[in-house]
């Protein structure tokens, strides 16, 4: 079914020019018109695609979500060790190259809009959940005699606050990849 | 010089203006005439005392830098043990009331505009360094033995973790102080 493909491919063109402007300048000024433009798509076929900016929303933050989550599974893909499956997956995490960078710029301007947004926080949420319980289930795997809930909470945090410092260039990645080995070390002696 | 003071209570008027607008809706959308209509003024007065938004920008971000710079000197007072004056810092960082909660979505919204106006992206960064700085100096007092600056940034960057967590509703202060403790439970036994 040809037709429908092209429609998906569409659709992805769509959310790729939302993320390219929230990286860029945020979402609070972006109207359907600026990003069909960002598309290089008329804003008839935009609405032809969505309702209204929120659906377009939705979608965007939807496949975001899917992307970090492909990038999470990649790094933690069987056969590895489990410690290295665990570091493989708060690398994932973090914008360590230019493709995980633009994507943590978009999702930054996504969780701020979704403060305002019911819909929109409640899918943002529910993957957060998804990666803080697998960061539960990898620490298990290499040290059972942790509170894996609490140290799960931790080193989200943690990764979150080198994603916010690699986007603002405050750390290197060399650097970030640093405190993440340091801070697993001591955790995993 | 009643003048003068009264000039100055204008001035951080209008500054508690652009933190509300900020952390309300971001930055990316405020006008001078919505910045006015939200301090209660008229544009013509904000224009008085700001040539543009770029100076509003910098005079908002240069006192919502000093009031978290109060929060962590308060909080680091002189006569309480190294350890306690650790923690005092650190919880400084942390929105766990209401006051710090709206210094934080402001700082949060600036620092996203920062990213396009180096004027203020150094200001920006010379508050971060100074902290950064205090807790090397703080965790010296408390283990001669560590890596301060690798612990330092290791520390910043999971209160920053923190923090997005406390403003997204992500954690509450409870769990986050949690989190708090037991890194330091770790860091300093």
């Amino acid at each position: 079914v040809p037709k429908r493909v092209d429609h998906e491919e569409r659709r992805a063109e769509i959310a790729a020019a939302v993320w390219r402007i929230a990286a860029d300048r945020g979402l609070e000024a972006a109207s359907m018109r600026e990003i069909a433009a960002e598309a290089g798509v008329s804003p008839g076929r935009v609405q032809h695609y969505f309702a209204d900016k929120d659906a377009l929303m939705l979608f965007a933050a939807r496949r975001l979500r899917e992307r970090v989550e492909e990038r999470v599974a990649r790094g933690t893909a069987e056969g590895a060790a489990p410690r290295d499956r665990l570091r493989a997956l708060l690398r994932a995490l973090l914008p360590l190259d230019a493709g995980s960078r633009a994507d943590a710029l978009a999702g930054a301007a996504i969780s701020v809009r979704a403060r305002g947004d019911p819909g929109l926080a409640e899918r943002y949420d529910a993957g957060r959940t998804r990666i803080a319980a697998e960061l539960s289930a990898r620490l298990a795997d290499v040290r059972a005699d942790l509170d894996h809930e609490l140290e799960a909470r931790t080193l989200l945090a943690l990764a979150q606050g080198l994603a916010s410092d690699l986007m603002l260039d405050h750390q290197t990645p060399r650097q970030a990849t640093a405190v993440l080995d340091h801070y697993l070390g001591r955790l995993l002696p």
